[in-house]
């Protein structure tokens, strides 16, 4: 997606490689959306690093990093003994993957690279396939998004109201992201629309990242409270809702995701507003057959009781415009009241009846219309 | 309310009068919940100026200050020239007036004061006049606090989860508050529960005042983002809902109150969760004849875009406990990004029918019960 860097606008994609100094290439997604810096993990421990500390993050993303940096371990191996380098890609593989022990995206990218490479006679052929493989997951990654947006602009009309959640933008894939795909796309045609922005506490993505992301592609935006939606959707200020989804339950079309995903479902239904959530179908769980099944994460009450953010007075610039500020010194203030606790759950589960349709890169399809397409969507049981 | 100052706890009112020094006491609630001051105004200009920069603020205890500081004013007199003291008293409720100029508290109260000193014939008896009517506006505002408490705390038993939203608490009245009421009238009855206190952002009044209110009382409580409360009610871990107002609409039962209010209401309908709105009688609006001629202000999109807390380290003191901070450092953190803007509705609207009943202190009504007991609850029109 283009980012204007003071002076030009560049195309970035959230993970790339460099061939030449075989390095991984992360925005540092930490530093957002008060710093833009993009950043070399310079070899395959940096690079399980990277996804520890959260440089990067979002399954689609961290999906990616993990293939390039399967590749990038890989293509480091120096000799032509292929017992040496099984056995070095058996550490490669155990680095990254214990990076996010609990993720499945790292592990399902590293599987492709590892099936890719079979082909591969020699371990110089091999290193080459590898890195073929990661940048072919890496392309798919955007290709799936490219066919959400197909799919969702279509609901996206001039003059629209959209509100969305979190962020499930580029910054969580390689490239267009979920949600924002329908958004992009619309704009791509020269549509004219609106976003409102959850800010999304208790971490504030909304604010931070969408918000960033959107005003880097120049889409007319503004950021509202959580609790402000249920007011704009009162007074007919909001058209159409679209979210993203951690996990999509294939039986049933419940949807887990972000804290307050749930809350702005029950608000658009009684608005009759529609409701759309956008999914890769790697999001998909078929096996799950109830969202009560679903863990739901208590994080660190931390994010509760204060915010991140950066020192400054509270008027912002004349027009609340100012540029993207390099090294700014981030802080965390406590808000609450220090003598008081705080209960964190992270995730809320949406039932199928208040979703109208779930975009994919498949078509849109109604929550109940997964399990009998099951075939279609990538299921793989008997 | 008791509140526990480094060494001892003391019993604090929102708002007191020192008679040897004509000084109005007050909280500072600007430093809340980090710091816990009392400061004097030492005389009505300096009441005035309390009022004006918001260290006393709630529709209760900005009456009660207005009422002390005419008080005080009137007191500060040296003569006994009746004409000149009328001049004067002039002056005083001017200043006080437009300290807060849309507020229609400070106004009634000092219309109280002014009503009670007619009967004296001195100057020196009007000042201990106007002292004695003060004292007893004060005290009215605690009684009626005190009824609600009375009434609300039969919906309150024992093992109950209640979510409340905002701060309608103490600080908001001159003890007590509305909200807040029946919680503490339960505690007093030996009822044990515990409290959800929605955040309340932007402002974040909920985890700021009201949770520093509860841990001062010893209730049991803790702070949830505003996006939790549907996934807490999904998973039946509310009971009741609490919520203050600023406007009640006695003609149709509207409540207008802290934006996110009307989607706690939204949620508990959804959930056949009860949902009470506590007010005294003084909030409630004879004229308006819809809830969508109430003025929704919008506010300063700063609230939005960051937050005020106290600078520190994001990892709290073991246990999560701290005590209160004693000239601790305010800071404001911009949260969003630099070149994004905020929609800030400060208000939102509640219809009747997601309301289980009004607290007031004349008893508990359903919304659509106001009207035809409007002379009951000091309607005046004819």
């Amino acid at each position: 997606m283009k980012v204007t860097v003071p002076g030009h606008a560049r195309h970035f994609r959230t993970v790339t490689f460099d061939v030449r100094r075989n390095a991984v290439l992360l925005i540092e997604q930490r530093l957002l959306p008060h710093e833009f810096q993009i950043v070399p993990a310079r070899d395959f421990r940096q690079t399980a690093r990277a996804i520890q500390d959260m440089i990067v993050r979002g399954a689609g993303a961290i999906g990616a990093t993990a293939a390039y940096g399967l590749a990038q371990g890989a293509r480091a191996f120096r000799g032509r003994d292929p017992a040496k380098f099984l056995r070095h890609l058996e550490t490669v593989c155990e680095t990254l993957k214990a990076a996010r022990p609990t993720a499945v995206d790292p592990v399902n990218a590293m599987n492709c690279v590892r099936q890719a490479m079979r082909v591969g006679e020699t371990v110089e052929e091999q290193q080459a396939l590898a890195l073929a493989a990661a940048e072919e997951f890496a392309n798919e990654d955007v290709r799936h998004c490219e066919d959400i947006g197909r799919h969702g602009a279509k609901l996206i009309r001039n003059g629209m109201n959209v509100l969305t959640h979190c962020n499930a933008g580029w910054l969580a894939f390689v490239d267009i992201g979920s949600a924002t795909a329908p958004l992009y796309a619309a704009q791509a045609q020269g549509r004219k629309f609106h976003v409102f922005c959850d800010e999304t506490r208790p971490r504030s993505q909304g604010a931070t990242l969408t918000a960033w992301e959107l005003a880097q592609q120049g889409v007319s935006h503004q950021i509202i409270a959580d609790n402000a939606a249920g007011h704009l959707m009162q007074r007919g200020k909001i058209d159409l809702v679209i979210v993203g989804s951690d996990r999509t339950l294939g039986r049933t079309g419940e949807v887990a995701n972000k804290i307050g995903t749930y809350t702005k479902a029950v608000l658009a239904n009684r608005h009759g507003i529609p409701f759309y959530v956008a999914i890769p179908l790697s999001t998909i769980d078929w096996n799950l057959k109830s969202g009560f099944d679903i863990p739901i994460e208590e994080r660190h009450d931390s994010e509760v009781l204060g915010a991140w953010g950066v020192l400054q007075s509270p008027e912002p610039t004349p027009g609340g415009r100012s540029r993207i500020t390099h090294h700014a010194s981030r802080a965390y203030v406590r808000i609450a009241n220090p003598t008081s606790g705080a209960l964190n759950p992270g995730f809320d589960v949406t039932p199928a009846e208040l979703i109208t349709g779930i975009i994919t890169p498949a078509g849109i399809f109604k929550p109940k219309e997964l399990w009998p397409r099951r075939r279609r969507l990538g299921w793989t049981g008997s």
